[in-house]
């Protein structure tokens, strides 16, 4: 049984992002992008997308927050997320890497590689096997799932942290979000999640979103995970199957302000 | 409020498109081509997409109308665009402009102006900062926004007509059509199109179909215009979410024809 | 009429895919790919997708089926689909093709025959223009459409069948499925199939991930046919316009097994 019973003290992001609608510039895979585009949309965020290198300084001067997503990467996305992350780091914008199967294929290691030794990122996104591929941990060998092995996970997602100098959100049954020292522990969702291609993809950018209103990134990572989770719990409590669910998962998170995430989080927490 | 006691005499084009069924060849951008060909489907166009320079000639000779987006431009599909612009100058093929976002990098106004230069569209159709940019109005800095400054906004369109010898169709709370010289407005809609991504891209694709029927440009620009912010409109009278009022929205283009666009009209005027 | 007293003996596969959860690589088209990935994902397969020919052959290898599709093809994803199918090759991945619009340009004629020549294919899947033009067959000038002309279309499937030593699924009101000799029918569906763009993709992509588990090839095929047109066939009893129809079909497909599929079989059976 999940202990759901964490209190996150401060939800105020949520009407922040409402009212500064910031822009989140997402290098795209070619899978999801509806889904991240619109996933910022519903939350008043403003998506826009860019497979140009030419344009990648403009894009990134007009926007508050990048995400780097590796899902479907080739040689000349490759040059879109240089030009992307060297306007980024020289404007100071904050990015989150999206390290999509990193441990998928040689030619995606070595992009990732590449990615963080040359580019700071604000925060890196990833499910446990890909956190623990960059962290450098044979995690699979040590048949650690992720319903399980719960502190061997955060010991991963911590280290990952500390080599990359960076906030990580391990994402699965529970969201694992640190900075290498502390720890927050989002323990809200549903399996569904994991059958609608590109939820993951649409957290990361809206993690950025949350990065980009300018606070603490810890919290505003913690946050995005937090109201994302919620969003699709409370979801799954009247819809059950996969179509019904998102639709109704995204219509939350259209939804969701400081009293209807408080509510979802009391109801929720009930339930154990 | 809005004046929504505009008449539009003809609503034959609906049931004429259900049975030409025109192809329509969309030079897409990467987030949402699989809503502009649902849109295109559930009204009885037929939607072709194409990536590949070498086959723009074919795709544009089986097609009625074509659309040139400019939402995620780079170098290949630049290539694929004038290819296809070539072949539609030459087989006489009516082509539509989405400008997407034409004023938010110096390589996206450098591929606009090159377009509209070299090619002569039958509709120009974009938000009113796209056509006010494409007008070369600083539309920003005069403070007018959607929602007000209506004669205004009549006068940036008409200047961005007659500066193309085109037809605008600037879409917003109040569509504005116009050819330089005649305005058509449909004051119909919902604040719901602006939260899902993709219907701009939409509706470009859909005017295209209208026009590929063969009939006046600036009526079948109107019509489609109409049919789609009518069956957004009343979509949004029982679905006040954005997944719930998307779904809504497309099966009420699926069921549009002359007499439930004329009761929708009906209903939405008395509102006001 | 359409005679649906068409019995499949084993419906045993659909549990054997939710246990197994068969990898499906789909070098996809720009349009529809959450679909594909959706369509997968709600079946219990996993979908991956990729780009980069630089990572074709690390992709295949995690792979236990590979779909090749003609969708949006251009010069760079040509080269991804060589590598995709020399390394299936040789590793001895089943492979699926669909050869989406074949005949509507002379490139994509081209790349098709490249790969049919070079490439051996467990499975062609396409509707009965597309493989009338791989059999070398001028279907459109026959006057052959879907609705009628059975024995014809049979005629046309297990020429191509033949000609490519493979199994075809001509799909249509009723799915044709032979190898050349043997032919099974699949008598349900919708029309609202062809009103959803991307049904197609996702129906070869599920193919592969029930010719991906290594039973018979035929069987596996023709098994996916049925479960995909029961399940959209039973969702139009309930929902008769598209989005609704779409979300009920996804859910239908997630919910899946075969007791579900008998009880759907039996009562749309009835209704001849």
């Amino acid at each position: 049984m999940i202990n759901r019973r964490v209190v996150i003290h401060r939800l105020r992001l949520i009407a922040q992002l409402r009212k500064q609608n910031p822009v989140v510039l997402t290098v795209a895979n070619m899978v999801t992008p509806a889904d991240v585009a619109n996933g910022l949309n519903v939350l008043g965020a403003s998506p826009i997308m860019s497979k140009a290198p030419e344009e990648a300084e403009d894009m990134v001067k007009i926007a508050q927050a990048v995400t780097i997503n590796l899902g479907t990467i080739e040689a000349e996305q490759r040059k879109e997320m240089a030009a992307a992350m060297d306007a980024a780091q020289f404007l100071e914008v904050p990015a989150v890497f999206d390290p999509v199967a990193c441990a998928g294929s040689s030619y995606r290691t070595e992009v990732a590689d590449e990615l963080l030794s040359k580019y700071q990122f604000a925060c890196i996104r990833g499910n446990a096997g890909e956190i623990a591929a960059l962290a450098g941990i044979n995690w699979q060998s040590h048949g650690i799932d992720a319903g399980s092995g719960d502190g061997d996970l955060t010991k991963i997602a911590q280290k990952c942290a500390q080599k990359y100098h960076t906030v990580v959100a391990m994402t699965g049954v529970v969201d694992i979000i640190t900075d290498g020292q502390k720890v927050i522990k989002v323990p809200f969702g549903s399996p569904l999640f994991a059958v609608h291609v590109g939820t993951g993809d649409m957290l990361s950018s809206i993690i950025a979103a949350f990065i980009g209103l300018g606070g603490d990134v810890l919290e505003a990572t913690s946050q995005a995970c937090l109201v994302f989770a919620l969003a699709g719990q409370a979801a799954a409590e009247t819809a059950k199957t996969p179509s019904r669910w998102y639709n109704q998962f995204l219509d939350n998170l259209y939804q969701a302000d400081d009293q209807l995430i408080e509510s979802w989080q009391k109801e929720l927490q009930k339930e154990d």
